[in-house]
């Protein structure tokens, strides 16, 4: 692997591990999550929760801190969704 | 590694890949992405050609499978918000 390579890979796995903090932001800052899909959001979770695994596992650094991270963001993200959820029920029930 | 690590990693691959076709169906169905980020889209978007590049670069092939799916996937998303944002500008001009 040359130089070129190593430096696509470095900004590939920069722009898709801090790519979530932007929704964060957009999400606590709004509240509104209705057009998120919770299954997305939980699939993902699940699935980089498992990388995280695979990384202590492998004992590889790299896959490690990304997929921390990222767990980090897109964990807020489905607990806001999940916050969001609950909040709406509970106003229903006293509208 | 062993075979558990191997399952854990594969699980995890398949399900951060597939995890943006609920959002792409939601998306499509409700054409509503308000509260979707387009910083997170466009960022994430760059970032997987770049490890698609990566992929071809080291001709490794799953990541090349995996990040073309979730090229498409991910791709249609960030399509479909442009569109949103060209329909509501022309809807406001009209109104």
């Amino acid at each position: 692997m040359d130089n070129t390579t190593a430096i696509i890979g470095n900004i590939a796995a920069i722009l898709t591990t801090i790519s979530f903090l932007p929704q964060v932001i957009k999400t606590i800052k709004t509240k509104d999550t209705d057009s998120l899909s919770f299954p997305m959001y939980l699939m993902f979770v699940t699935g980089v929760t498992l990388w995280l695994i695979y990384g202590l596992l492998n004992n590889q650094m790299p896959i490690i801190v990304g997929n921390l991270v990222t767990l980090i963001f897109s964990g807020i993200i489905l607990f806001l969704m999940i916050k969001q959820f609950f909040t709406k029920k509970f106003k229903r029930r006293f509208q």
